[in-house]
């Protein structure tokens, strides 16, 4: 059963298909829920709701307390302090921990956390570092994720485009996405790997009002230092790097203000 | 307990561990295991195996039985089964099924199944379309994975460039690795969404032996009908699919040659 409802976060499950699933009686299916709401409740890691009536059932939303958040970014922050990760140009290296599952999961469950209480219909990203953010974030909300490609693509069919302006390198550029990927009015959340000026971001958002469809939120794994107005605001990061390029090269990461955004103001949580 | 050895497969994870974390005997914990053991195998979904000793403990492997995995590809073959798939020039609309978290999910427990029993160190695959994949096969063979770029990308670093003959087209085309990236003598499992003439298969496993590393199968989740030799052979693919543009514009898809390959030769699995 919780195999069950891990694998179908923030889906109802009624008690009934459980009681058929394992052909068990509804007391006993009652009380294991409870042992498994205690349990995630205490780690911190889940919320199981149970919903009475014919149409009710339990809900397992997956989520991090700030405790765990905290120790999360944590582990984030000390594993890119690593001068080694500086490239030229004060660029960052992180591919190797967006190719580890164990780092992902708990990026994908970071972001989840923010809209814990709030309807996401699909999450989007642009190729290709923030794919396998996208797609951890998408098993966590239990959505789909769309790839938005720079170039067209035989294999996506029509599709609709936008230019945007380089947030950091000023240029014009073209990102386009699938027309059957989304729906009118769909609720969609945005993720990347990383931040700089933010004409990514920017472009994402343009794609997203083409299709009449709304932000819920965006989200990096990372923050650079950028001098300048960044073209987005509201963008959640769960780490900030200092990319020192030149003579003295040295990288420092620090807490993004994910922290802050997600439970600065909430009291308990 | 089932979520903590769900989160690490294949990581041999001691009693002595579990003892501490959950403040329980041994005896209970065993008892636990053995719960596990009989769910998972009941279900078709994993192997629990319990090794004894000091250095003992358990490992939960997730696998699919073949009366789940023959599910599972009909549900696939079914959802491709649709001639509004069809794209100009014979290509296959295959992009919302590959950012479909459920289906990820299967077929990342598919691929993964198939090699239960070999040391796999990571996971590679070419961008953009195979990263998903890739992903949710590295989540459940536990190991991370890297994504082999078409042009060379600052945030790489250096890399290891290897040109390839297009299979079905005919081109010369280029593919990077971070050098970061893979160790010598890693045990490397290919996967890709489709497969053509075989070019790009053929360029990873150029890309593995410039790294000194070693091939130890390769996926695909769709395999195309090509007309001449295929460039590699013993990819294993999940589903067939024939798609007939010109005036007749119609797809059918069927399974691939997975079963035959993971269950074909075995009696019991």
């Amino acid at each position: 059963m919780t195999r069950y409802l891990m694998e179908h976060p923030r889906d109802l499950v009624s008690l009934k298909f459980f009681g058929q699933r394992y052909g068990s009686a509804k007391s006993s299916i009652s009380e294991d829920l409870s042992i498994i709401r205690h349990t995630v409740a205490t780690w911190g890691v889940g919320r199981l709701e149970t919903l009475p009536g014919a149409s009710g059932g339990a809900r397992l939303t997956p989520l991090y307390s700030k405790e765990n958040a905290e120790k999360v970014i944590k582990q984030l922050t000390a594993a890119v302090n690593d001068d080694s990760r500086l490239l030229p140009g004060g660029y960052v290296y992180l591919s190797d921990l967006l190719g580890r599952p164990d780092i992902l999961r708990e990026v994908g469950r970071l972001i989840a956390t923010q809209y814990v209480d709030q309807d996401v219909d699909v999450i989007m990203t642009v190729e290709t570092k923030g794919i396998p953010i996208a797609q951890s974030v998408a098993m966590y909300l239990n959505r789909p994720f769309v790839i938005v490609r720079n170039s067209s693509h035989i294999t996506e069919g029509s599709t609709v485009s936008v230019n945007y302006v380089s947030g950091s390198s000023r240029r014009i550029k073209k990102m386009e996405l699938s027309r059957r990927t989304m729906r009118e009015g769909a609720n969609v959340v945005i993720v990347d790997d990383f931040l700089k000026g933010g004409g990514t971001m920017n472009g994402m958002q343009s794609l997203i009002h083409e299709f009449g469809a709304h932000v819920v939120g965006m989200n990096v794994f990372a923050e650079g230092q950028f001098k300048g107005n960044r073209l987005v605001d509201d963008c959640t990061s769960l780490i900030a790097v200092q990319a020192e390029d030149g003579r003295n090269k040295h990288i420092s990461a620090e807490a993004g203000n994910y922290l802050d955004k997600v439970f600065g103001e909430k009291k308990e949580k």
